[in-house]
């Protein structure tokens, strides 16, 4: 990628995640950046390309940290799931508790915009399925129920991530997290068992 | 309250519910309700004194709703909290499933408005002190397992609800909301019980 379109993106994430689509205007981004107005233009059609591509530039990174932790056969499957969350409430506090720009634009967005509320529907979808893959390696070696829906279990962990990850942004600390984790990862292995 | 400002207050709600706090447009809210600019700026400061006091009678609504449903004591403790949140979901249902106003302006706002960071958390915390009540009462009639701590488990029901919210609003629809509900009530009566 061009190095101003990849600094435009950096940036652009950041200013996103603080002050959400609608407060953050081009020329901010372009003064904070360093870059004249052509060169955004040159690479992005307008604001909401631009916040699309920074979206699928953070869900790239997203995509990377489901390979790094879900992929790790030295893990148990459960272990895995719960790595990615303790690295992604890692990269959170790094940021200073900023919370998910799936979170953020989707809420913003989605009673405006039909190209955000499907397009960051599919990113939550896109992460739950790689996590349900890693619930039913689970369910055959037995660490969660037969009976789990592993598709809903996986669906609903992304969901309450998301309301978790509000909590956290909104107190700035990371203790609402690892909360739902805890209560999550133990429910998960033992409350869906059949009766 | 004057009939004027209750009904930019009603009409407003939607508006920020829909379209956020950033896009909401005064202008477009006079319009919408057929009412004078001086007649907004008699009743409120600005356009945060307007979004706050949306909040605040959002807040008495949902004050209303605890206390029809968690004080109805024909109901054990748990199917109180159920009936509270299963009532606040045909409320979403009846205006399209546009999430919860405490998640839209939080998520929007709490990056640049200390204002609202602390109002919304303060809210999510006024809903979760009654939940914890009720789980207290729960705890009481051996309901809920003597180690729960019900502070933690209500702030955690409060923040999943808000990512399930969050979902329900993505999809124009209930599941992820009673998938959440289902889960977290079975769990909350079983998983959390000492070793």
């Amino acid at each position: 990628m061009h190095s101003t379109k990849q600094h435009l993106i950096q940036a652009g994430l950041i200013m996103l995640l603080e002050q959400g689509y609608n407060g953050l205007g081009i020329q901010a981004l372009l003064d904070a950046t360093d870059t004249p107005k052509g060169s955004f233009y040159h690479h992005f059609r307008d604001k909401e390309d631009f916040a699309l591509q920074v979206l699928d530039t953070y869900m790239a990174g997203v995509h990377a940290g489901l390979d790094a932790s879900l992929l790790d056969e030295a893990l148990a499957p459960l272990a895995r799931i719960r790595r990615f969350f303790d690295r992604t409430q890692e990269s959170y506090r790094q940021e200073g508790y900023l919370g998910c720009l799936m979170g953020g634009l989707g809420q913003e967005l989605s009673g405006v915009s039909e190209v955000f509320r499907r397009k960051i529907d599919w990113c939550l979808s896109s992460v739950s399925e790689r996590i349900a893959k890693c619930l039913s390696e689970a369910q055959r070696k037995g660490d969660v129920p037969a009976a789990c829906n592993v598709h809903e279990m996986a669906d609903l962990l992304v969901n309450c991530w998301e309301g978790a990850a509000l909590r956290s942004r909104l107190r700035r600390d990371p203790a609402s997290l690892i909360a739902m984790l805890d209560f999550y990862i133990n429910a998960v292995a033992s409350t869906t068992r059949a009766p």
